[in-house]
């Protein structure tokens, strides 16, 4: 009964998208995650978002790297709306990565979260927030979840210099 | 009635961002536009965020150029989605734009569309695509502009080399 | 009975994509033209793909700018070879282009040539250098605009200041 | 009665911004530093910079990493003069730090440092010089230290090539 | 009787500084501006900072393009605060201009605008709010200033659709 | 007997284009490696390519870092189709590396890869995908390496989030 | 009877590299300009460089633009020093030739100058500086168009605001 | 009698500019290394580059990283040919001092070369290279080092696969 699908293009990509499970999880959104390389499995991707549409699924989330092709072919075969995490790459960053996800030609949209695993993090929120525009108890999810992240910082208060 | 709200720092922004407004037209989504600036008026973010949850507004679209605040001080203040469009700068060309937009920390999401008025236009798609999974006449409308794109390309055929 | 296929993505790369043409017929090389969007028409990247690799095709040359997905895609459903040009975008002056073409995961290779008119005309230059592998006469021809070119840079010498 | 008050997103920036602290214990500048999270705590920036107004700051030094939106918002809601640090980023090395700081749109300023340690050093020395300009005692500490990285430079001299 | 001097390396970088000074006469501050090239007038530097420090100057603005010497080259020859403009170089738009003068060491600060002439005219408000540090009527004239500001934006709500 | 001639500066860079080898080993093609330098063995280019062009060499790979003029060179010496690799560079990643390769003036096209390891061994897959446009059972071999490719990613499910 | 040799790959960079000529003419030098190809008649450079070397040259000035391996690759081939001017290219705008020119590997140099117009007139200069360590009457020219600069700079003094 | 002077801002940057002096000292090229910084003495580059030109030096070498205004400014007090070298910054890795160092503007000249060790030791190669247009012992020093560079591509051919 997930509501929201974590894809990526390969196992080696979870480590950074985990972080969007988490989120989900503490927002109390059901997920799930699954593997589907744009370039490796390019027959996947039309199958994965039919059955997304037919199915529960209300918002994909996908990672990739490098040429980044698999939110914005994802997006090209769905109607759901799709968020992409430019995961790290190995020379240069993540620049490659956020400008192949998020330079997407006028028609097909792809809304693009941070490098790396901040970015994981916020298109869980991001999944989430799209959610809660219809469900008022994740709406009470998110405000707590922001609620908490204030008070931390409220509460962090040590800022001495060293002796 | 809007259940997007379009918010920019100044007029000049407005023939970037009204491809926004032209494809939630488009869609058929009921839109709504207005100047906030961040650096400008930021004691109207919060109220403008407010106002907007308690009305009928489900997603917020912001642009913004250079050190581009707006949408992630939006998002600060809202539990709605909020998708960023970067709008091209005098002198960066829209990188310094895009960056200000998309690096956001953990824990405030802005999903982040292409530079100029091609993201412009895919921010309306994206609005309308989070209200298609609850609307299906909305998704309707997505799949019929997607198929008139798809139509367009294929009646395009002339490659001719010049004599 | 062409034997290079040119895709891009929309008539609007035909500017800079005629140059990989021109140089094709320069260099007697049967060439092929068509639209193909990766974001517009994805359903039909496969199709051609199989049309290409059952008929005489045995180089593609793919087009494409910003988030540009579209050579990627076509390596992802053919084993025959992709030469790619990424097309100047309107921001980012095709360093979006570049990086999207060629920074390719491992397993699926696209040779990516320069940004814009120079790279499409090299594109048909590499193309014909493959063909020439098996085909004498092509090798002759590319010899011969090598040639040409030498001559005339040879000839060019008038270098003086104005007066 | 601080007449400085450096601030900071979350404590994790403290290592880069107690150099500013550091750097104006050296020139006998108070100083006061604290958490306010732009994103996370948009709602205490205008009570902060209204009780700096109101109390003995002339200088606010404000560091931030990524989307950087602290000093910026900072400098929205106060006429006093705001220096902002580039805090190294994880992925992008503090270039989208840089970038989100100092290319604010004209009517609001933020006078921006280096990127990281050096950059927090010298707000903290430019926030001794703003106002060394109204206290002599300020401008010989300033001039001292000058003298005292000259005779550093001096003394250091040795350069030999190892053997 | 000027209290903010504005360098510039050549008369060729006025049209851009001149926001620098427009803004300054705005909030009634008295300023001088004069050429001094870091590299075609080395000798000038010391002598124009000695000058400066004797005189009324309480701020030294410069600006410069490329490989832009001049704003750190003040620094080091003066303790009054110095802001620095980096004015768009003819290739590589400013960036160049920006990273020599944002990056210097620790030990003398140069605190950046933004790159032209939004970054000039925030040039002249970050002098004028230090002025205002000390002199409540200049404190008065940056508030008035950034009401004008405000009242701008909230008269401009001229959002239409052209039809 | 080789048919694809790997080319590099120095030894250093076979940790990257030994990937190249094992591609061309893996899809039964026969290969021979050399070191070659642009600027260190400059009159060895041309005799490289004209006993390449003799033999049965039908593809070129070369590799090079920073100013990379191997593969263009190369290029420039020979009409057989050359793959360029831009090896990782010290300071800026392989960037250098990558313009330098891949923006070849018209007229003598370096089909280039992406930067690293991952694009060594994609020129050893591109230069195969060449020759199978006439040896039936490369063309196999790479069909039945993608199919690997596609089961390996298949297999691949377990996508659980830590506890 | 020039002793120093400007050479470019195309009549098309004279434009830009006619500033060191002009410069050389300024300075008293004498100078020959010629149109040598790295990739379009690679066997003259090193015949082009042994010519220099047992004439009376004794600085080579080279200007390239995109991957711009005519500076590199003459340095390759002499002893004598060889100064490099990236060329302006029409979509990177000359990022991709500096970095092509000034990364050489250790042991091959190429003192690189700026982009463009600049560039070339500097390239001029620093060999006419070269030639100035013997030749006292060209110390004195240089010296003299220095203060020729000065002088211009001092004169420059009409800063007034437009009304 | 050194005839190279070789110049930075720090002791730490001698690790990187000890290539330069190595170099000259293979070259049999007398040099001296000295500590002068632009920011912390600008009073002692008048007077070092007025000793250099009394004295025997011919060449500069200058070493900085970051804002590196240190090779610009010394080229602004002399006459004689100055080569500069990024040092690899903290943050962007040397691309702010290449920049800071190669975009000067007319009529100052820097010859810039590489980031970093190899920059270092080629500025010590082109400085040698200048004198050997007037001693002869020096220009066969150097076709003697390029000849050992070239034995060694030549005897480096071990490149095997790993089993």
């Amino acid at each position: 009964m997930a509501s929201v699908l974590i894809l990526m293009g390969s196992t080696s990509d979870w480590p950074v998208m985990q972080h969007a499970a988490s989120m989900l999880e503490d927002l109390g959104v059901q997920w799930e995650a699954r593997v589907v390389s744009a370039h490796r499995t390019p027959d996947l991707l039309e199958k994965t978002m039919r059955e997304a549409e037919q199915g529960d699924i209300k918002v994909i989330i996908a990672g990739a790297g490098g040429a980044a092709h698999l939110p914005g072919m994802l997006a090209a075969y769905t109607w759901l709306p799709v968020f992409g995490v430019p995961v790290q790459s190995k020379h240069l960053k993540g620049m490659d990565s956020l400008l192949s996800i998020v330079q997407m030609p006028k028609g097909v949209a792809v809304g693009t979260l941070a490098i790396g695993e901040a970015g994981a993090a916020n298109a869980g929120l991001l999944a989430a927030q799209v959610l809660a525009t219809q469900q008022p108890e994740i709406a009470e999810k998110v405000k707590a979840f922001r609620a908490t992240q204030r008070d931390k910082v409220l509460s962090n208060s040590s800022l001495e210099l060293p002796k």
